[in-house]
């Protein structure tokens, strides 16, 4: 270690066997307590929190001394009196008794304490935030933050893998998202694209004869913020040449097995469980599914062929499904029910059928008098209904009814922390899906790999791609693919997607050319790496594991970005501002 | 390391050991000879290279094999027949007799050899970019570039640093450059800065406590393209709380003497030798010397009291002053003169004065004649000038005179490879420097803090900053400072600067806050990863590190970015083009 500077010791390295010893230790004054005309101050730097023991009357810088003042201390450890230890704190044996008392800066009254127990709005957490990560839980994110990229970095140098920097001004990708744009100052009008993901230049690696890349990268995604969504974020992304789906598998089960050993001191079982896309939305009802809970999805159709419940007899009819989840015992009323209903209804269900197993076997329902005895005693059997469960049934097309029920599962039986981790390969994905306007759009990108191509063709609504997906307690960490290698595969996709073939030339010429050359076989991942530290420090959103996010508006309130450019400034780019987007800036001016 | 999945061995593993085996390996056709009906062809994979002995009878396969064709190739290892080993080969001993051959991916005819000895266009290596790092010595340079960065991760590791991401969607930052501008949709009409260091981000983490901060950062300067920059580049981005000059240079020392061992196995003298910045410049001519030699700079005013040299009178009389430089043995001529009087020119000096040492020590010089015999004898004596030395002689102010000889030092006496090593840290620089429009600016950037801050208000001329920069062979690796952890220290600085309270207020009241809440003393450091990988590799241009660079107007010659982008997208963002890029695009469609 590069020693230490203006002190001799970090605040929670202090021990007993300094006792007697003069330390010097610089931080920040986390408590002050009076005591009998003696100051008694808390001084934590980033190693911990050691007592000091100051007299205000040989020491008048004390006087002045408040909360979070930036301070330096020398004085002798000794130990606390009798009675007075702290066996909850490292340094809990001992003090310094103050002989010098310096403050190296002072602090304004602070606009929320230094506390992990307060709770303070977020956006004024994020206006100081340099406040806000002097809090010891957001210091630990950090402190993991930088643990987890740290192991992932090992385990990949230790597989074989190039780091490789991929550059960040470039075209645009067709990755399903808005890209962020860049305007060119030598090349005027003109714009470059931040990127979505490495996608192409990893591939352009494989072809280069990298064989094994990495790359933790930044990416950028123009989203109208979701929930959890940031403008860039952070992801691990991996590729390998001569490689198959095991190899992505093997890798990524050991990198993340690594980054939970390191922040957990937990070993993960691997290989990870696998579900095919068709399973999980079949029994889950998700294409994510947390898999720390059953609650599993029932099909009740077949027991219910003869049913005189028009809801169910029409869903069936029209080849549609009824299917159902046992929630298990619930604090059950009218009022939940409707609630449940209403989300069951925006998940696209036409309404939502609730029953109660009463104590005598019979059902509370408002559909039990349609149910014949029979078919009552099926459902139970078949959900392993007993008394007080409740039961929650859907009937619509497959999608709908296992997609609603999958929301409600989620609802009812997710853990709400993560101290549990269950970790899950979902394969074997639709290569395409529909889009809103009826077209045909690739599920995952571009560049994945139909399992058969002849398929892809005859039947692209059927056809499986080689993508898969990695899920951490029912978060999507992220997902990957074995890539087209074949220049013609490519330009066939592309076809398929009604991508013709000049336009193909003149986005993706380049690319196709690329390919031509002796392109290996080829594979790889990408995860989030804001995600899986979220979830393994067992906090609700990514804002808690970045150091400086930004709101949902995509504004720091710290720094006020994005801010308006001085005209001139932008002209010299070829771009000016819309009359409309001048009229905001007359306003707000 | 995860199992090999379409083949067995690595090409460049194969060995004795193998013999008599069955092996798969899977790579590119380097090379390929008939001789006897039998084709021999060098597979390269990431590995190596290995032999393979195919009969095209056997083997219809083998006859479309053309270079760099992706090949899998299972067959017997066997010893080669004695007199055809190739002991320069890691697999010289052995060659594979194919008994499978399958082509994963054929290759059009190549644009060039994939040989390090093919001198090819830079444009055409870029434009297919692909192949050229399939060559060894860009193989080679990319993997240098991802074991620099592990060394230099590990070191920091060790040394208790923690790796934060700061954000790269910013606000402008006054750091000398033009910024690069990111609109936003969210806000359409304001624009994110991308950064050109992360600054005041890691300012904000020295407030927040983090204390020992590192990053391998992607920092962004849209400049005019000199001889080698990149819109975009990569440092390592360094800062430490309670710290002084001696730990940040420690600590530097430590990363790159950890780079050197890396990839060089060499052991850097540390500390490293050290200059203030007055010193380098009166000695050397330059901010940042190339120590590999000497040819330093003579102050000979002194002994040209009288003379009667109309030139040297003026300069001496004027306050200015007579230096030189002993070239040593050069290839003397009158073009030669001409042309070294030229780049002078160039340099800033009205002109040039030679003088070549006769065998009979007298002087040859379109000058000679103005010397007397003691000042010849001075001149050389002072200059420890001997036969065929030839001397190269500035007057003018003090500045001028030691730069234009810096500048021609450089021409004459720096070696032409980076095979030996010459670390140095320049200190002491001016705090302030005048701007081309006789204004005052920052040498550094506005953060770093004043020795004296007394002086920088009385004489800020004359006033001396905590900055200090890494040169390595006379390139400038990177800097660094002590930085102003005072609120109203960081006001004055500004207000010296010609920044009136308000606009410091407007665009930096955010960080003038932060400062105000218990701020530790700190100090840190950035240095370039291209540029130190570079001269590690013995490369003249930081393009043959970086993998896909950009050309000096700022394209992309592969991909073609930047590009035009639609009106549609720009609207969204509150931009359109300026009637002038509009122009232009409509003569680019």
């Amino acid at each position: 270690m590069v020693q230490q500077v203006m002190r001799t010791h970090g605040a929670g390295s202090v021990s007993v066997d300094d006792v007697g010893n003069e330390v010097t230790v610089a931080g920040w004054v986390q408590k002050r307590r009076d005591h009998g005309g003696i100051a008694f101050l808390d001084i934590r730097d980033a190693s911990g929190l050691v007592q000091v023991v100051a007299d205000p009357a040989q020491h008048p810088a004390v006087d002045d001394l408040r909360m979070e003042f930036c301070v330096r201390i020398s004085g002798e450890v000794t130990n606390r009196p009798e009675g007075t230890e702290n066996t909850e704190l490292p340094t809990g044996l001992v003090e310094i008794d103050a002989r010098e008392v310096e403050v190296l800066s002072p602090a304004k009254a602070l606009p929320f304490m230094i506390d992990d127990r307060t709770d303070v709005d977020e956006l004024i957490r994020l206006r100081h935030r340099y406040l806000d990560l002097r809090r010891p839980r957001m210091a630990a994110n950090l402190k993991a933050r930088s643990r987890a990229t740290a192991a992932i970095r090992r385990t990949l140098d230790q597989e074989g893998f190039l780091e490789v920097e991929t550059p960040t001004l470039i075209n645009s990708t067709p990755e399903g998202a808005r890209d962020m744009l860049v305007p060119s100052r030598l090349r005027s009008g003109e714009f470059y694209a931040l990127p979505q993901s490495p996608q192409l230049f990893k591939q352009l690696l494989m072809i280069s004869g990298v064989e094994r890349y990495f790359q933790i990268a930044r990416c950028y995604r123009d989203e109208d913020f979701r929930a959890d969504r940031q403008l860039e974020f952070t992801q691990l992304d991996l590729e390998g040449a001569f490689w198959d789906r095991e190899a992505v598998f093997e890798t990524i089960e050991k990198v993340l097995s690594s980054v939970v050993e390191e922040l957990r001191g937990e070993r993960v079982e691997t290989p990870f469980v696998r579900l095919t896309w068709h399973e999980a939305m079949n029994r889950f009802g998700i294409d994510k599914p947390d898999m720390r809970f059953g609650m599993e999805i029932v099909d009740l159709t077949d027991y219910l062929g003869d049913t005189e419940f028009g809801v169910f007899k029409s869903a069936i009819e029209s080849a549609g499904t009824v299917r159902g989840i046992n929630a298990g015992q619930q604090d059950w009323s009218r009022a939940r029910a409707d609630e449940l209903t209403e989300q069951a209804k925006g998940l696209g269900a036409k309404g939502l059928v609730w029953m109660v197993v009463n104590d005598d076997g019979t059902l509370r329902s408002p559909i039990a008098k349609f149910l014949s005895d029979n078919e009552i005693e099926s459902i139970k059997k078949v959900m392993d209904a007993g008394p007080g469960d409740v039961l929650l049934v859907a009937a619509d097309r497959w999608k709908t009814a296992v997609e609603v029920l999958g929301g409600l599962r989620n609802e009812l039986g997710r853990p709400d922390n993560h101290d549990e981790l269950a970790f899950l390969w979902v394969t074997d994905f639709p290569l395409f899906e529909e889009a809103e306007d009826g077209s045909i759009t690739f599920s995952h990108h571009p560049f994945t790999s139909p399992v058969d191509i002849d398929e892809m063709r005859v039947r692209p609504e059927a056809a499986i791609s080689n993508a898969y997906d990695a899920v951490l307690n029912g978060v999507e960490l992220g997902s990957g693919s074995i890539r087209i290698h074949d220049p013609d595969v490519q330009r066939q996709v592309f076809e398929i997607l009604g991508i013709d073939s000049e336009t193909a030339e003149r986005r993706f010429g380049w690319f196709l050319e690329a390919l031509e050359y002796g392109t290996p076989p080829h594979g790889g991942f990408a995860f989030g790496i804001d995600r899986l530290v979220m979830v393994l420090q067992n906090e609700a959103s990514i804002r808690e594991v970045i150091p400086f996010p930004k709101t949902q508006s995509g504004v720091d309130p710290l720094t006020g970005a994005p801010t308006w450019v001085e005209a001139g400034q932008l002209s010299e780019l070829g771009v000016g501002l819309t009359p409309e987007a001048k009229a905001r800036q007359t306003a707000d001016e």
